[in-house]
């Protein structure tokens, strides 16, 4: 695949950037948010609701697709796209990350991962190569490297090979992805837990093996964010400026934000926190479970989608356990984290991504402020509830 | 309330009539089913869903309202339709039914009933006068009396002491309501159990009482649908023909066909068996749990809304245990049964309801067919999955 027509940068401002990636489902707007759809679907939304957000692409998980319904099962019905009735673009991870965190009795070897199914405790094997075609079973526009993502902390040694090991199956994963259909992507991923060193050394060698894009993997696992940042900011020195660089499972609005020089993000935040009674709002976090919602008529955001539902009444749901405070929350959350990305997308090419930074981070600082109450009681500055 | 502007009889065929209720939030058309949002939401869908399906009225439950987020607060909060996002007609039943099945150490007085709640234990009491207060805050269109409702099989002394003490509460629910915001309405229910007798003599002095129309409550409650489908006649032939009758807590579509002479029904089953992974179609119930549409590319009818989702789908999000599994049965669910009381509607004003009968009969008796495989293997005639 012809790199230029993958990604094109449009705008630069510092570190940050914006522009676009050009995919077989369509055009993917940078920086961008990718909400996750583990199981074929973004929990409690139907795929209408995510696009209507601003959603221009979604991850799914191959880990859990390649044990139900299966890849081969998903490309007889048509692929992906169709199978979740999501016709724009799809990223699907390699596995790996859910074989380590999911997965039973995992034995990992050179030739590639063992593991026992958490769904039946069958026993099954994921190599490079199978990663590669599990991923091209299911359509995906941009596909992963298999690699073995460590927790940490960790070792330096087996930081070490476990980076070590993640390179050689980058070389395989590139190997096995020649003449893949054309405009496909293949990403890879730099690992080296919290070791700088080894971070370069990864991305070092990943840029020699000439990927679409390259993502930063590992991070975001419970690290304080300094040091989240500067390990990112050690790596992307390293990568070239005209591929896509993809910081996985990031993160909060804050961690985001603070790392938005990358360009793609991903997290199961927005539509967790959403089933769990928490939204994420212009002013900082809300938690609809906290009693000084119940009478309150108000939105959770005037200027917000949801503008017909009072906090009172997603304080009900919540409180009694209904599927539609999941619901309106998690499509409050995507509809949130979207307009964030719109607004710093738009702040890069005006060339103000610092006043749009401190500004977003003003309003988040003001925090939620409660309602005048109908007996006069005074708004009190509402901190995080 | 004057009683001609409430219900106009446009056809009626056979047994089988229809027309329309005017409500102070619009016109529902009969025989009408209405979905039930227990807790101020129809589980599982927005409301704008639940409207498009073509519904025209909903049920929501005082006895879950009263005790969370409680019904003055749901008035202080703009009342029902607002809160819940439903700016259509809402009936509410009285509590009685839950009273009898959800809480917990009740004590059934004449004066009313004692009962601690299943949330917190709180003592709470119901009085028929408190039950239509609590309906007038909610803002319902269309207001239950409290009755008791005794569970079958009972004495026939257990019966008569209830039907006579409903009867009671009948006369003082009326009382209560004089007054009430012009264009609401008010309906009596029909007790007395399994015994024709004490169902005669209910019926009689409800119709002494000239409510706004007149529900048959305590059936549809195990027994089987010959006895209740008898006891529905008895009770029927003594209501005067130009109010509306409302078939309380049925039911499945069979029983809705077979007791259509009614105006109105209400039943959980679209959206409990939603939730459960069983859909209602025309050529029957098909449990997607069944192993056999796991490789089905078909929708769940060809001309059903949600013809983008495949079984194939629809089985692995129901086996996933995915909330959009549950949210699209739900929807198709309640798109079944208005799709069904549209029809018997068209059926009734065309004179050609036995027709239209026969014809679902033959459908549902037809049952679901099994696909052809890719494989060739001849479509097997499906019986009830």
């Amino acid at each position: 695949m012809a790199q230029s027509t993958f990604f094109r940068l449009s705008a630069t401002d510092g570190a940050a950037r914006c522009g676009e990636l050009t995919t077989p489902h369509g055009i993917v707007r940078t920086p961008a948010f990718m909400p996750v759809g583990t199981q074929a679907t973004v929990k409690g939304m139907r795929p209408e609701e995510v696009r209507a957000c601003g959603t221009d692409i979604v991850l799914a998980n191959t880990y859990h697709l390649m044990l139900r319904p299966g890849a081969e099962r998903i490309a007889a019905l048509g692929g992906l796209h169709r199978f979740m009735n999501w016709p724009y673009p799809i990223l699907t991870d390699s596995g790996g990350f859910q074989v380590m965190s999911l997965a039973q009795l995992r034995k990992v070897a050179p030739a590639g991962v063992t593991f026992r199914s958490h769904l039946d405790g069958s026993l099954v094997e994921l190599t490079p190569e199978r990663a590669v075609e599990i991923q091209a079973l299911l359509g995906a526009d941009i596909a992963m490297q298999l690699d073995e993502c460590t927790k940490l902390p960790a070792a330096h040694a087996d930081l070490e090979r476990a980076m070590r090991l993640s390179l050689a199956w980058a070389e395989r994963s590139k190997r096995a992805f020649v003449g893949a259909k054309d405009g496909r992507a293949l990403f890879g991923i730099v690992q080296g837990g919290d070791d700088a060193g080894l971070r370069r050394e990864s991305a070092r060698a990943l840029v020699d093996l000439a990927f679409d894009g390259y993502a930063i993997g590992g991070l975001a696992v419970g690290e304080p964010q300094e040091v989240m940042l500067r390990l990112v900011e050690e790596t992307t020195a390293l990568l070239p400026a005209g591929k896509p660089r993809y910081l996985m499972g990031v993160g909060t609005p804050e961690d985001i934000l603070a790392a938005v020089a990358r360009d793609m993000f991903d997290c199961v935040m927005p539509t967790r926190n959403g089933r769990h009674g928490v939204a994420f709002t212009r002013y900082g976090r809300i938690n609809l479970k906290n009693a000084r919602h119940v009478d309150d008529p108000r939105p959770l955001d005037p200027d917000a989608a949801n503008g017909a539902y009072s906090r009172a009444y997603l304080h009900h749901l919540v409180k009694a356990n209904e599927m539609l405070g999941a619901i309106l929350l998690s499509q409050a959350n995507i509809c949130y984290y979207q307009a964030l990305m719109q607004g710093i997308r738009a702040a890069i090419a005006a060339g103000e991504f610092e006043d749009f930074r401190r500004g977003t981070l003003a309003e988040w600082e003001r925090g939620d402020i409660a309602p005048m109450s109908a007996e006069g009681r005074a708004g009190a500055q509402g901190a995080a509830p």
